[in-house]
């Protein structure tokens, strides 16, 4: 027989790790109760058609499917065999469920869904895995934590600030020292592909742009070229890869850049406004910067774009968002617009792993484990046990009689700070021997006592 | 546009919901961890071939299954047009993954994969949602939360002792005052089928017995003709339907039925050993009975299993485990015995919805919304803002300087404890007015002062 094992890109996780994930959980939560956000869940399983097309071409075809079942299957895979029907789109065909994708859409299906039990603005936070049939690599998982946080019923841009400042704080709680905050907006990718004469293209556009931090300037103009972008077009895409300077340096470079178009000034109004407020607020430790080749690859996005990168890690962004004008209108509410950003607990994980950030993390620990002496000892072990736990104490015993050294290795490798040992000898005293695992110390105390010792 | 759904037996949490979810996962949890669990998580996700074979044939079909993807799907659907190929098994054809069904199988299929980074007897607690493509009703979805403990590493029936007090405990917590744990033994029932001359028939007359509650002796009568089992046979289960009296009454009665059965025997040895014990640690609020018709459906179990009942609510049980002895065999690790028991944190909060009995819950109460006035007004109160976040305080601006009305009905739907109006008069004189939501007085104080108040 094989080692069992578990789906590529997919984890377990000991309690070790566990206690590591609830830390920055936790973490992210308190500050996102803190901004007025209230949490909500939905299904791991959502319609098919509530995903499709939300997330560019290559998102599509990266949403776990959920095969149909019954008749359903029957008849579909009836219809496959006809000679007329492309298998290109046996996905599709064969599963009407999928796995979310991410939280956005979800959240903008919710919100539609339950407009009339719900007021806006509605701030909604949600922590909850989302699947991707992505290639497995560093930093990247099949199965991985969203947590997110959303406004939407406004189109306020203190929405923004607010959001730059939660990020802000939860990192720096996060205790990263070096984490650069990178802000566009996606009105000024659309004014670029105005100006350069390339409106068409500005899914091509944005999808090339996004690269840049992989691929490089030559990649992205080649990637342009693949996409039928002309070459005058791209000869007018290049200044964009040397603004620099300063925020207000770089503002002014794209403002000059963008100044036939009304929607690309819009954005850098919006970005101005960020930026502004935010330096009169001051920042715990994030850089904001300005980033004109941030373009993140997905569709919904209308307005500010955001992501994140801890500086000294090697895992690429760990948190990312934007805002969206149309994205409950694909499910029939229009005018609705929204905002969120969304932190990514499993990347987070592994940047406080490798700068080894994580503080010192105690689960209670466990107290006491009752040393099993044989069948009558641990009758009577059960009555101490029944009094200690009802203190509250994180208690133990050991199930079977083995031998000594077994029961203290597992007292030893558990952490327990107390292992009693009650032999016939104590059963007559009414007593408990302790022996405190750490110095080996041992005495002779009563349950009150040991209950003292242990609240001490 | 249709009205945008999810999947039939899946469901969304509204704020209000996701408190009293966490009220029960918290209580859960809190008793676990007293206990000595410690937390682990598995993918969503497992191989197929991890899950099939493991919930009997009726278990199988409900595995929710993942369609495989491009080449490997493309040949798949090839080699199903063979027409020797049965379609009949489309489904495990076409996937190699799927939704876990339980939290067990992959428990057991964790403890072989991760046994040299665990210290035996393991004890752990697993919180996390599970998938079944069962028919949707009141109190059964497709896709709900299961909460289980289980100690493997070990054949101590002293484990079962614990469960037994933890479902007491954990049920009392919650405030359900009547419930009663069903406790049987799979060897009893396979001392059954020894003595009435059908041990090939084990797996059939546990289905059927197990259907008792629902559809009647007479019903299970037909069961066992339809699977197969002779008249003769089922004339001798017959007098197991009228068991009753006390505990020690029907262990007697149950002992003399199986006096023939060394097995059956053992099974009812071990019933007693629990009762006893249990009878005199004592329990705070659980009925604890055994009943030999209960029989859970699922194969792997080989020793004690339990199901709790709510008994004033219509939602089923709510509760269910046992032993298991050779799960982990089926992975490739022999003679590891486990006990576990799961809690349906779903039917749960649905008993405690039937029963009225949720407490009074506040998440952390919002304190200070900020009255938008303007843009001038707005950038101010961000700093004031800034100041009561730092000292913890849950507070917002509202986004747009919206009608006054309109901020307040915010305020109050949301239930924060005080307004603040912040105009032009306010930031002259370095002031805040206050409005506190409840009473309607208001005054006139500092930043300091508000902090103060929200802090009394």
């Amino acid at each position: 027989m094989n080692k069992p094992s578990i789906p590529k890109g997919t984890r377990d996780f000991l309690p070790v790790e566990m206690v590591r994930r609830n830390y920055i959980f936790d973490t992210i939560k308190a500050v996102f109760k803190k901004y007025g956000f209230l949490p909500i869940e939905t299904p791991a399983m959502e319609k098919l058609t509530t995903l499709t097309g939300k997330y560019g071409e290559e998102g599509d075809q990266l949403i776990f499917k959920i095969l149909d079942r019954g008749e359903k299957l029957a008849n579909r895979l009836e219809s496959l065999k006809n000679p007329n029907q492309g298998e290109k789109n046996a996905e599709f065909l064969l599963c009407e469920q999928a796995l979310r994708y991410d939280l956005t859409v979800p959240f903008a299906r919710y919100v539609v869904q339950h407009q009339n039990e719900i007021s806006f603005p509605f701030k909604r936070y949600q922590i909850q895995p989302v699947w991707r049939a992505d290639r497995p690599q560093k930093g990247r998982y099949r199965e991985f934590y969203q947590c997110d946080a959303d406004v939407v019923g406004t189109d306020s841009i203190l929405c923004e600030i607010e959001i730059v400042q939660m990020i802000d704080e939860i990192l720096d709680l996060l205790r990263i020292e070096d984490f650069t905050i990178k802000l566009n907006n996606r009105k000024v990718l659309t004014g670029i592909a105005e100006v350069i004469g390339e409106k068409e293209k500005l899914l091509d556009i944005t999808v090339a742009l996004d690269k840049l931090d992989k691929i490089g300037e030559d990649g992205v103009v080649r990637e342009l070229q693949l996409r039928g972008v002309s070459e005058r077009s791209i000869e007018l895409v290049k200044p964009l890869f040397s603004i620099s300077g300063d925020a207000s340096k770089r503002i002014e470079q794209i403002s000059d850049i963008l100044s036939k178009s009304p929607i690309g000034l819009k954005g850098v109004e919006e970005i101005r406004f960020i930026m502004d407020h935010i330096a009169d607020l001051g920042l715990k430790k994030a850089k904001l910067e300005f980033d004109v080749t941030l373009a993140r690859g997905l569709n919904y996005y209308t307005g500010a774009i955001f992501e994140v990168i801890a500086n000294q890690a090697s895992v690429g962004s760990i948190c990312g968002g934007g805002r969206y004008d149309n994205l409950t209108g694909i499910f029939g509410l229009k005018d609705v617009s929204g905002v969120g950003i969304s932190f990514g607990a499993d990347r987070i994980y592994d940047v406080l792993t490798e700068m080894n950030l994580f503080p010192e993390l105690e689960e209670e620990t466990p107290q006491i484990l009752f040393v099993n002496f044989g069948n009558e000892e641990a009758t009577h072990c059960l009555k101490l046990l029944q009094k200690v736990r009802a203190q509250g104490i994180n208690s133990e015993l050991y199930p079977t009689a083995a031998k000594l050294k077994k029961q203290m290795n597992y007292a030893d490798s558990k952490g327990f700070r107390y292992a009693a040992l009650v032999g016939s000898d104590e059963i007559n005293s009414g007593t408990i021997r302790i022996k405190e695992m750490t110095t080996g110390n041992q005495s002779e105390v009563s349950i009150d006592d040991l209950i003292n010792l242990v609240r001490e």
